[in-house]
């Protein structure tokens, strides 16, 4: 068993390589950007400070929300009261870097094309199969690393080994993506540091920028209110209705065609646990935590999967003994077994938390980012943020600018809801008292003395 | 498509003929005797009233619940006010009483030994591979029902068609069957009219009678536990300080024997929606809804769900006309559709309301009987259902004595639950201020004044 203090798979088999074939990801129809924010920043950090930098370069910050109105009046919402931005990156951009950088690792063989076609856990041998040749393989793995998406199968092979509690559940939501070109001078249409929404209650639009000038809009929307829009001119005319400067910007010819075009995409969201099977194998990323797309959180989370494990298997090394060099050292079986069972028992709590959480965001997103009980929160906790910036902390904060675990944001996050509902109460009361006693002085009425106003609580409980 | 106004599947495939093979559901590690009550001999009488009859003559009646204490003690608690009882049939009876109802039906032609290998919805062709031979076949089907257990391939190839919600979870407690041989005279070692319990908190020990005048006993508990009885002398030594009285019955010897060869089973159950796949496919019992065995009801509601199919189907016939008669008539593709789908969505919230009731009745079995608000309740309950028997019904007799949809008892449950809890209050509170007069009186206190008491009350609210 051959293991590096830093995670680097000798063998990776994966679909498709995007660098030979640039328009894979377009026609399996996967959206063209995502977010990328400090938990996704944090694990290429920790395999190399380069590899951050490279990602950064390719990514445009959005420092918050737009929140568009039906009249065109935009209103912008910074994600966070210090100024930090999470990024729009390019799916594909960003599977260059890591293919190329994993292309760089000497002990790193990568197959492109194969599917899975069974895994024998006890005898550690995955049978593949070329996809083009029709070919099949045996590989045999010291470990397997399941990272192949909401429908994996090394998790269908693992549960058949272990009695995995597992849940997949679909929202009755679809979304559908659409294009928005770069104006004719090659700028955006619009204002590219912001991620754009057009929150309309039950469904909304948003916007991603790219690095080429256009935006990348998706409707999120009931099925039942898709499955009204029957053609592409009810799209456009729901479109005039709901977003016309979406719209306009957009053009009606191209949402048209696009409507018609682009298939409706379905959101599932996948919760599972033991992510590990012993120490043969471990899933990874959507495989063990698919989620809705509401909270940019899916890559951040899958590649914070990836330093999580890295730090568990490190540790074991170094209480062992093993110095933290570049050196290969050996992990043996029971190291690992340990190391998998740890990283299960500790990581599907927060996998299963951020699940939650983007379940949460999308109402968030749709509804309440205009909705004064959500506003008024907002700024009381940021303005506490800014005074006490590590006892309150925003839970968009919390999610995309810490490495705080999901479940301990959910947890924090349940304290500060508590206390600022009764700091809000509190000031409320204040005011009303303070309203109500400058009244009676104009009034020349007796305000009622200390103990009188004990007696009138006491007798309240 | 042809479709006869009561349930007759054309072909049936399934593992074993359990007529040719007696052993092999014991080789199976299945339990050997199963619950069933109103809702399971409803669905037989619609088939023929004969087969109802049939079963009813294998089974024995069970009048209630036997708690055993430690010292031996044995408290009978009936399950219904008016006698009513739900019975212990064996499952090979069971399953040859059914076998041969299907085998005297012309149309129906059953293979034995076959799995299932795929299946194509859309060409309605199901590929078989006969488990002997190893010849793989192709069968067409009208309609593909797949009754094929909790961990349902059909499912499985569903899922692949259709956004199913789905949840599989392992509670943490397993179980192991002992068995309790009749007495030496022949006859039973405990009386056979009871379901007897013996519930110790966090485990329990049960047994049902069988036929020849044995018991099978169940032992469930969380999985720590069983961990921490590695050896039959310590499984002894557990039966010695828990369950003596049944130890004594079943013999040192014996239940040493048995918890070294017995496998330690597993509790999983499963809830998914929808059940069907447009009028291709329609998954049923364990299938569709996998359940702890705590309400005695897996069968019955795997019955029930065939009877609810064929009155779906029979009500659709009856509407576009055709006659309540047994000659074959068609039911059209569009027909077929309607009556799954609609079949899908009302039958989805009753399973999944059983499957949550099963859950709920572990807690009951195991710790709950033995309690004084349980029991306090159940009285209560008692009497009420015994003054108005529609008014009240206690959750037991609606869910083992009557057709009432599951989801419908739920909602009845919780109702009854708020008044039942309100009755008892009131009661109290009735006496204690008949009680507080008394003593008043006795002491020679004034009582207060009605407008003082009223005076009281305004001030609290």
């Amino acid at each position: 068993m051959n293991w590096q203090p830093s995670l680097r798979d000798p063998f990776a088999f994966t679909q498709v390589d995007i660098r030979q074939d640039e328009h894979s990801h377009a026609a399996e129809h996967r959206s063209i950007n995502l977010a990328i924010s400090e938990r996704g920043f944090s694990a290429l950090r920790r395999l190399d400070p380069l590899l951050e930098a490279q990602v950064r370069e390719q990514a445009i910050p959005m420092h918050g929300r737009m929140i568009h109105a039906v009249d065109g009046k935009q209103t912008s919402q910074a994600y966070d009261v210090f100024g930090k931005h999470i990024s729009s990156v390019e799916r594909s951009a960003l599977i260059k870097v890591l293919l190329d950088e994993a292309g760089r690792q000497a002990r790193v063989s990568m197959h492109f094309g194969h599917e899975l076609v069974d895994i024998d856990f006890d005898l550690r041998r995955v049978t593949l199969r070329d996809k083009e040749s029709g070919q099949q393989f045996v590989a045999e793995a010291d470990l397997i690393v399941g990272a192949d998406g909401a429908y994996s199968r090394v998790r269908q092979r693992m549960m058949t080994k272990v009695m995995m509690n597992y849940s997949q559940t679909y929202i009755e939501h679809g979304y559908c993506e659409f294009s928005m070109a770069a104006a004719a001078d090659g700028e955006f249409a619009m204002d590219p540091g912001h991620l754009h929404i057009w929150p309309r209650g039950s469904f909304m639009l948003i916007a991603l920028p790219n690095r080429d000038g256009s935006f990348t809009c998706t409707l999120f929307m009931p099925w039942r209110e898709f499955d009204q829009l029957r053609s592409s001119e009810e799209a456009v005319k729901f479109f005039r209705a709901n977003f016309p400067d979406a719209l306009d910007r957009m053009g009606e010819k191209s949402v048209c065609a696009e409507y018609a075009r682009n298939p409706k995409g379905s959101l599932v969201y996948v919760k599972c646990s033991p992510h590990t099977y012993k120490n043969r194998a471990v899933i990874l990323g959507d495989a063990a935590h698919a989620m809705v797309p509401f909270y940019g959180q899916g890559m951040n989370c899958g590649f914070e999967d990836v330093e999580k494990l890295d730090e568990i298997m490190v540790g074991v090394l170094q209480r062992s003994g093993a110095r933290n060099s570049t050196q290969t050292v050996e992990l043996t079986d029971e190291q690992l077994l340990w190391a998998l069972d740890e990283y299960s028992a500790t990581r599907s709590a927060d996998t299963d938390a951020i699940v939650d959480l983007a379940l949460d965001n999308y109402v968030e997103m749709r509804a309440k980012v205009v909705s004064y009980p959500y506003l008024l929160r907002k700024h009381v906790e940021g303005l506490l943020h800014r005074l006490f910036p590590t006892a309150v902390i925003p839970l968009y904060t919390m999610v995309s600018f810490t490495s705080i675990p999901y479940s301990a944001v959910i947890r924090q996050w349940s304290r500060q809801t508590l206390w600022i509902r009764r700091s809000i109460y509190a000031a409320a009361a204040a005011l009303a008292l303070g309203a109500g006693a400058v009244t009676a002085r104009l009034l020349g009425l007796r305000l009622p003395t200390l103990s009188e106003l004990a007696r009138v609580f006491s007798h309240h409980g």
